[in-house]
């Protein structure tokens, strides 16, 4: 079960955005692009990505979560901590 | 001038494998994997991404800034600025 | 009502931690320390700063937002789009 | 020798800010302020302690390293290497 299911296609649109930016990059380096123009667009994928693990986690949450919260039972906990981990995971990266 | 000339085929694998890791993304998304599991792996890339911009921001100091500041003249001051203003984007991504 | 309200004096405590980080970071200033020093120690206090956010989104999280889930209504959906903001804001500062 | 000499006033008074805020933050745990607007000024604060930090490393490139340089030697690789260790600590907190 996923929670990003309605917006698969919206995910994997960004996720080709970020693989041509990546491209990009190689193609920079390759050319000896100046180091700060590079790094530049590096900001700007590492932002690409975090907007795409805002959006994954925003449909977990409303989807994964919420349904084992509404489901009640024991997994409710489980998942909130395993959410709160992933958070954590993404603030240290 | 780039400042990363010696480490040019260190860079590009780098950005090979985080090219792999996105592709990797795409993958796991359209097989319907969990989204915890699918957020694990992109705060998997958005290291690596990072790890690059340390890598290339230490090249630069290095190399630019450096050869900038030893050369004299009013274009080191300029270096200073443009560096602090990379790091600046950097920390905000 | 609150998320945190078992942990309260934990949370204190660590906020104490921090401020008492940020006096630290004031005498080093006032001192004329060495300036990567005092951004070690800037590093540190911003990883306790962080490590307080996580605390309270696990909290908010397992209390208000589980809360609002399991009572069902429509108050659901608006806490998690909060809290997805809230952690947008977190990862962006 | 610190880089941050000129520039001591205004640095005190940053931080003594974001002691204010810090300080803040322990008022509204104390009072059961809701755990998202808690949320929002532990962003803030971490916002400006990272604020304070590239300050730092500004003046610490301009003046420290700077000099380092200028001033010929071995120790300008040495403090371009510390400079870059400063960076990555503080991206990973």
């Amino acid at each position: 079960m996923t929670g990003y299911r309605a917006e698969k296609d919206q995910l994997l649109r960004r996720l080709r955005r970020v693989e041509g930016q990546i491209r990009g990059l190689q193609r920079m380096v390759d050319t000896d692009t100046y180091c700060i123009d590079v790094l530049t667009q590096v900001s700007a994928a590492t932002k690409a990505l975090q907007a795409v693990a805002l959006h994954l986690l925003g449909s977990h949450l409303a989807h994964c979560v919420q349904d084992a919260i509404a489901g009640g039972g024991e997994e409710a906990d489980a998942k909130i901590t395993e959410a709160s981990q992933a958070i954590a995971r993404l603030m240290r990266a």
